[in-house]
């Protein structure tokens, strides 16, 4: 069994009750984990990484004509394990296995579905995860870079995908389809190769980052700057700094959640507990389950790509031009937008702005909220409530 | 000048354009800040606190009978500066005073209005705040408590006001009114003291906190925690951990203001920023906002108040007892509840779920959202708006 799929994955099955939101599917296929390296790529601040690595997964089958592809781009925590298991005990399959597979809404019969991990990926210690990053060695020095690392931003993502395409001779997308910060990428795509992408989907997403969302992922970052072992990046070869990476990964976790589904299954606060009333310094059981599953996650994530993801979200208006119009002045793509009524953490305003702007370019984009208790999260446990939609906009 | 009242509200000031919200009042009685000591208070975990200072203000004047107080009770970053102006030339009066003054809501005229700054107040080292926590000085020792201080809860703030009044023979409330933090004590003195209290408000309140909510308020904790500097609280003849403080400020701000007034008031965020973009460290003028206010003010917090502060929060439960409808059974206080709409904080859920409890006791609490764009600061900033229902309210 993948021991990162287990440890990544084990939080949610403790909060799925049913396990509705993600069936076991006996017939799934496997999947398997590939790799794709490319030299020389150039980011969009004019820096150069010599050799860049990611990993990458596909369900169903690239037909002849090569234009049946969907790319599926992952969220801020997630990899490019979408659909399907590696393993049939696996214990749960990708994140949105709901809706990728034979005769589901992103039907694997129909559509070569492809994704890929991204650039500075937040869990490189994930044995399932292949990605390039401030944790990865530097061929110049032979060490790992740290801060050295050119910072990246959304458009590098896309870019790197469109490498790994390119070399899979793949020059059209029936549709991108991201969810959170896969659904920057989604809209970036369509702007940075409008003549390409034939369908856009933003899940739980936006367009821009605003003020106050760049303020919220600055405080994702704090928490590592201040760990002393972080040691301004550079603490390859000694102790990571995990105390810091924990409270970044509680923080995304409760504020992608919405109180009422945190509430139904953290436990319940106690009355005056002992501890917590002996000490500031102790914790209480509510901050235990919440600070365990960060703690044993901790060491499957790096630091310094925390903060480099934390700076690829802030940096983000599409298209990285002007402004947010004349990027979406690019797109061309046939657009659907779907975020969370309840999302906490990127509200639906975000894509409404998106939405907005695009009709007063005369263009038509398909809005519909996920209702549900789960906050951000509904972008993948409500997401098949969306099914038939979803269904409807790729097969028009 | 006092310059605590600049720096601290100058944030403000900053924010408001048109002043309207906080009004300069040329005709405003000027008020001072007076100090009461006790000894020997044991706090509701049992430990005994050789000394209790705190700091208090009033607006109006006691009658003979004693019976025409109203007691205000102030938020997590406030302090019992509700009203009024110290000097003429003070920037801001405090921060109810659209509500609190002759003929307005909550009148002096009628009315004797008093405020207490609470034990571990989150500045200790503003010059107008009087308070005792981890920064004062152990009698029994000579040195700085630190984390020796007492876990302290609401219902602790509570009775150190209990004792202030008694001081002042007063044994009847016309009425408590508090906002946030100030909610919880308001709510807790109608079951602490329930045949004291006449009249109760809740502002942008809750009745005991949720799993999700003390989750959130770690958070505000960790930053602190997590510098150096803080040396498990033990700091003071040495660095402060300015920080980690100015994190956790900056957290509070960011959450206390929604994304449509912090869009309106930060800087647009602008197009791949140079400096953001060459380094994961350096920051965006987005944040610089943001920060540059936190760092001002965090000399003047103490980094074991705030967490003091947060763990008193963690442990709220109306009442203490049992269970929330347990203590909510002791009320005898006429209720009004006055959560806003957009809190993203202390969302009106929490409210509702008192006045649900309430009602089902048979009792009948007044519920009225706050409608704004400040998000949990409307119950700061537009409780004007408010005005002739907590007027009718503290009449009827």
């Amino acid at each position: 069994m993948q021991r990162s799929i287990v440890i990544i994955l084990s939080f949610f099955i403790l909060l799925l009750s049913n396990g509705c939101h993600a069936q076991t599917d006996a017939d799934a296929a496997f999947v398997e984990k590939q790799s794709f390296t490319f030299e020389n790529f150039t980011t969009l601040g004019g820096e150069v990484i010599p050799e860049v690595t990611v990993g990458w997964e596909s369900y169903g089958e690239l037909n002849a004509a090569k234009d049946n592809v969907i790319l599926i781009t992952h969220f801020f925590s997630g990899n490019s394990h979408a659909a399907g298991k590696y393993k049939a005990d696996d214990v749960l399959p990708g994140y949105w296995d709901a809706i990728i597979g034979p005769g589901k809404a992103i039907d694997t019969n129909k559509y070569f579905v492809i994704s890929s991990d991204t650039l500075v990926n937040a869990f490189p210690h994930d044995p399932t995860v292949i990605t390039t990053g401030p944790a990865s060695i530097n061929p110049e020095t032979g060490k790992p870079y740290g801060l050295d690392f050119p910072v990246v931003t959304i458009r590098d993502f896309v870019n790197v995908q469109h490498e790994l395409l390119e070399s899979l001779g793949i020059t059209k997308l029936h549709a991108v389809v991201g969810a959170s910060m896969g659904s920057l990428q989604a809209l970036e795509w369509s702007i940075a190769y409008p003549d390409m992408v034939e369908r856009m989907v933003s899940v739980i997403g936006a367009g821009a980052m605003d003020a106050w969302t760049i303020m919220a992922l600055e405080h994702w970052a704090r928490p590592i700057r201040h760990d002393p072992n972080w040691n301004n990046g550079d603490y390859y070869g000694g102790e990571a700094p995990l105390t810091g990476i924990t409270s970044t990964l509680a923080m995304i976790t409760q504020q992608a959640m919405h109180p009422v589904i945190m509430n139904l299954r953290a436990p319940k606060p106690e009355v005056l507990p002992e501890g917590a009333l002996a000490s500031v310094t102790n914790s209480m059981p509510v901050l235990d389950y919440l600070f365990a599953n960060s703690a044993t996650r901790a060491p499957l994530a790096d630091g310094n790509h925390l903060l480099y993801l934390v700076r690829a979200n802030q940096l983000f208006v599409a298209g990285h031009d002007n402004n947010l119009a004349s990027g979406l002045a690019k797109v061309k793509a046939k657009t659907l937008f779907l975020p969370a009524t309840n999302d906490l953490l990127l509200q639906p305003y975000l894509a409404k702005q998106v939405v907005t702007e695009l009709e007063q370019q005369g263009k038509a984009p398909q809005y519909e909220e996920i209702e549900g208790v789960w906050g951000h999260l509904d972008g993948l446990f409500s997401i098949s409530s969306k099914a038939d939609t979803l269904k409807a906009f790729l097969e028009d």
